[in-house]
């Protein structure tokens, strides 16, 4: 009797954004493979699984990938129910796809339950809405975590009416806004924000003009966090009231 | 004492894919001002509550959005705990950001439930990831709703590496097609999906190139439906075995 993989979003870290049916899949799993950025809250949903850390952690490297496709598979194969706990969504920089074709090609049944991307959460709990009428029609999503992927990507950017949001962007937070300043022609003063840990009891906005993130310091305890920029008019429309002057030059602070 | 408004998302449909947070939400409210997308089953999770439809609706207009401000704002200084629901994601071309000024003008108490976008979700429930490793490393989310917003979103993309989403892009079905062939360069032979209803019990895939997508003929009943377009190399990823050819020409339906 074969088991069943289930390839589940987790969404951005707070377990009340949780899907009700990841919950379910959680509640009844009998092995979750979890990725490092799964919150314990989150884990703790799954009282009856195994549950195994197959992500990067504290500079350990993550698992290789074709051994998460190996234990999910065998897993299924002994009859087990396994959950493939992805934080955000499995298809948005999740490599759910590879795991899915994994899959497929083992004949193993699984399912895909979407979760709540952080690409617009983490911007959205800090209202920020990635589109508003007369600010922005459109936005892109891009990963900063290599320059040679998000280049030809931002090359095709209008610096009004379109916003960027770059996932794992903390590294890239001085030369994406170098390049959309240089390259693109954004004003140097396009409201911007960087958001550490969205989602999460640590959370912790930035928000200042493009040309004022590469110099953002990052507070101690977040140099692992996840962080997503966002640039474009739409990061204006955050509570002004929330925000205060914080000690980054020019920039405006908020911790949460 | 007053009241609070939440916005929620409600996710692509099916209501087991809204979060907890939400459900929670709809527990407790009074009042819902709902969107016409907006499942039955999911205004049921709200028993307590009067329910009130704000979109558009067999042809009828939806509310003036200063009526849907006036509604919620008079509801919550009345005291009551109001949920304005909202398909997919709020802030995803949901007017969400004109609510939250409107309540923050008038010193109303609020939170946003972010919830499941299609932009994401209906390509995910259809196997198709956003991105993939060595297909894609970026989307970019535009609406299909007007040429003067998507034309210059799109005159940016690139045709390989890059997935293209557009949001009610059922009645641009012929006319993006044919602008990223003929001003972007791609191939006509571009995998191109049409996911109409997704999330839902009446779901409707169709799969094919690029240039075939103008010619799909909307199955009856579906007409108004939300209709999500993705085009991109990623689309080649969705289960073959799912799919079977159509009666669309090159096309290939499934139907759930």
């Amino acid at each position: 009797m074969t088991g069943r993989v289930a390839i589940v979003g987790a969404g951005p870290g707070d377990p009340e954004l949780l899907t009700l049916r990841a919950a379910r899949e959680l509640e009844s799993a009998e092995l979750v493979l979890y990725d490092a950025l799964v919150s314990p809250e989150i884990l703790a949903l799954a009282p009856r699984a195994q549950r195994f850390s197959v992500g990067k952690r504290a500079g350990r490297p993550s698992m290789r990938q074709e051994t998460i496709h190996a234990l999910m598979i065998r897993a299924a194969r002994r009859g087990k129910r396994v959950v493939r706990l992805k934080g955000g969504d499995p298809f948005v920089f999740g490599r759910g796809g590879e795991e899915v074709l994994a899959l497929r090609a083992a004949g193993v049944p699984y399912e895909i339950v979407p979760g709540i991307s952080a690409s617009v959460s983490a911007p959205a709990l800090a209202g920020i809405p990635v589109t508003h009428r007369g600010l922005a029609t459109a936005f892109t999503v891009v990963s900063g975590h290599a320059e040679t992927a998000w280049r030809p990507v931002l090359a095709g950017v209008n610096p009004r009416g379109h916003t960027v949001v770059v996932l794992m962007g903390l590294a890239a937070r001085r030369a994406i806004p170098a390049f959309l300043i240089a390259e693109r022609g954004f004003a140097s003063t396009t409201p911007t924000a960087l958001l550490l840990a969205a989602g999460t009891p640590h959370a912790y906005t930035w928000i200042g003009p493009l040309e004022a993130l590469g110099g953002f310091e990052v507070p101690a305890g977040l140099e692992d966090a996840p962080g997503t920029i966002v640039v474009g008019d739409v990061v204006g429309l955050a509570p002004a009231a929330a925000l205060r002057e914080g000690s980054q030059g020019d920039a405006y602070a908020l911790t949460r």
